[in-house]
């Protein structure tokens, strides 16, 4: 890649971050009444539904802490993240320590899940706001979260089988593939938001997580990254869950394993990322229409969820930050010439030109499935997230000369 | 409607249900080694997952029972109803006399949900077998189970709000149309199979149904049958349930109300089922591409869910089988007109001519999207239960002279 072309994408993931993105979210999602932000909007901005999923709260959190962070030091972004810490700390919390699903507009508990990641996206936004603010309380908060998701995770599995899909656990015990990704990403972002004199045993914990997912869930010999194994680990090629790849989700696990493996100068842990990443790509891949596909089965079978050949908005940021990062570790042309054609499939079908924004959802063919801007899992992250991220490698590669 | 077209109808969807549909379930889903059927197959009528979905037993028991009640007495369709009965009775049931929701192909539990669904199909099975066979015993266990069920979902609503969707009630409690509907059919069946001395006031039964839906659900300054109302009935416009129609499931109900009306010959009762059936038509079908939209939003608004346009094959088979009854007792031209849009619509598209049965899941421009012939809630059972219906009233309106 030329310092030409590195330099141009650079301005254009910086602009589209913040003349879109970011004020499409703040403008549209604030909400100045009852505090936190109203993320399941329309199209134009317009809310669809007020309730406030509180993974949104905790991502735009996030987001906002770490543009201050990373980008400059706006008082508006973090008043921008405060503005979602203190939804969740008024509202997020249960009796019981665990983090709501979704609460009203008011803030009134609407829903709560099985599952941990309303408690991920609170531990994100909590350390990056404390690194911002340089607030001790809210990283201790951030910390005894992220050691009670995990006491609660390992206490889960596999005695109750209670986080994992509902099945009854003694007919068909199962593990789920996302726990061990997302505590990777959360683990790196709390590690380095921690300026206390205790920090926790991040490499570590992360290292159990990495371990976790080759043990169980990488199959070099099958070239994939399976969501759902047996309890060791075995295939369960019996039933569409045992045989399921969701390439969006394995290529984002690749880039958190490609950041972790950058950081420590781990070249075996790279490549070990990289195959998942290169599996990924031509398993998800459409060949006829262009575009990732959401679910593919390993075994070339029919894929049962109804949406399992949309083109999300989401899974397209992943690859393509995750074929940038390729590139910027190894400067192979294979990653650049995946890392263009994706973008180029990308950003002539999401982005909004009339209103802002990427559209969501698209039907295989790329024509347009539905054209709102957020619901209960597309809000203020994926997309800011690979513009933010992307924006900073190629600032790197230019300082490095990597062209 | 001309007579010759009757009997070219007639002749059509007879030879569609004996000598393709039924064959096809039959011949690949029977399993010979551990009882009951394995329905969640590919387009080929090979196993893609071998879990045996409680639904699907239930609902293939009470057709292949219902073509020896209403086609004629082959001992093979009553063998396998029973094949599909003894399944139920073996590995049907909890502790707690709920029935489970999937179980192994050898019939271990696997998932138990919270709604009532399981139950219902077994009650069906139950009482058109006990018919079939004139099995008291039989029969006994499908009134009491349909007694149970109403049990439950009394106790159930409105204090734990546990078959509700999850939410936590106190905050937004919500009332659901599916359950008086399912009743509404259930009842009639039972109600048709009694041959008892003790029958259940089914009347009495099926009006407190019919009462519930049109008190809360049905809409006529919106033109809409609700899928999701407030417990009075309120219209919850400010979140996407609330807003949600699903047209195929209104023009089911339609039908069912219609039934009910045909037998007791009320006026009323029929001009209000037929707005609905008019209402969800309207709403329904796509002036775009045509045929029946999953979900519709009565506001106009962005409908949320993945598969909201897509063109599934049960609403269709509601559709065809409620314009001809309405058709047959009308005699109003609209619903020729829509039945014929509606037929021509769906025998070209849905049917695989290749490998017998119909497609499942069409995209919203009518391309496929998943050829599978069965998962967990597609069996053998929407389109038998059309074909075996569009017959039978065709050869009632050939015997009435109704062309």
């Amino acid at each position: 890649m030329t310092d030409r072309r590195i330099a141009q994408l650079s301005r254009e993931f910086r602009s589209a971050l913040l003349d879109d993105t970011i004020p499409f979210w703040l403008d549209h999602a604030t909400d100045r009444q009852f505090g936190g932000y109203t993320t399941f909007l329309d199209r134009r901005g317009d809310i669809l539904c007020p309730d406030k999923p509180m993974w949104a709260q905790g991502r735009i959190g996030w987001v906002m802490a770490r543009l201050y962070n990373f980008i400059e030091k706006r008082p508006e972004w973090l008043a921008a993240s405060r503005h979602a810490v203190d939804f969740i700390l008024a509202h997020g919390f249960d009796a019981d320590g665990r983090v709501f699903y979704s609460v009203t507009r008011e803030g009134k508990p609407l829903r709560k899940r099985r599952y941990l990641f309303a408690e991920i996206f609170a531990i994100m936004a909590f350390a990056e706001y404390a690194k911002a603010a340089q607030d001790p309380g809210i990283l201790e908060r951030a910390k005894k979260l992220m050691t009670f998701v995990q006491d609660i995770h390992a206490r889960a599995w596999p005695a109750t089988g209670a986080l994992e899909p509902k099945v009854f656990p003694q007919t068909r015990p199962m593990r789920g593939h996302s726990m061990a990704m997302i505590q990777i990403n959360t683990l790196q972002i709390v590690r380095d938001a921690d300026f206390s004199s205790s920090p926790l045993p991040y490499d570590r914990m992360i290292d159990a997580q990495i371990d976790e997912v080759f043990r169980y869930f990488v199959k070099p010999e099958m070239k994939a990254l399976l969501e759902t194994v047996g309890p060791d680990g075995e295939y369960l090629g019996d039933t569409p869950e045992g045989r399921c790849v969701n390439p969006g989700h394995a290529i984002e696990t690749a880039w958190f394993i490609m950041a972790e493996a950058r950081r420590r100068a781990d070249q075996a842990l790279l490549r070990r990322a990289l195959e998942i990443l290169d599996w990924s790509l031509a398993l998800g891949w459409d060949r006829k229409y262009g575009g990732i596909l959401y679910f593919v089965d390993i075994e070339g079978k029919q894929p049962v969820q109804y949406e399992w050949d949309m083109k999300l908005f989401w899974p397209h940021n992943e690859a393509i930050y995750a074929t940038l990062l390729a590139l910027s570790l190894t400067g192979e042309k294979k990653y650049e010439q995946w890392f263009e054609k994706i973008l180029k499939w990308t950003m002539s079908r999401f982005p909004d030109k009339e209103f802002g924004e990427w559209i969501g959802y698209l039907h295989r063919d790329g024509t347009v499935s539905h054209d709102l801007k957020g619901n209960m899992w597309k809000g203020c992250f994926h997309v800011p997230r690979m513009q933010l991220y992307c924006h900073l490698l190629l600032e790197e590669m230019l300082r490095k000369g990597a062209g």
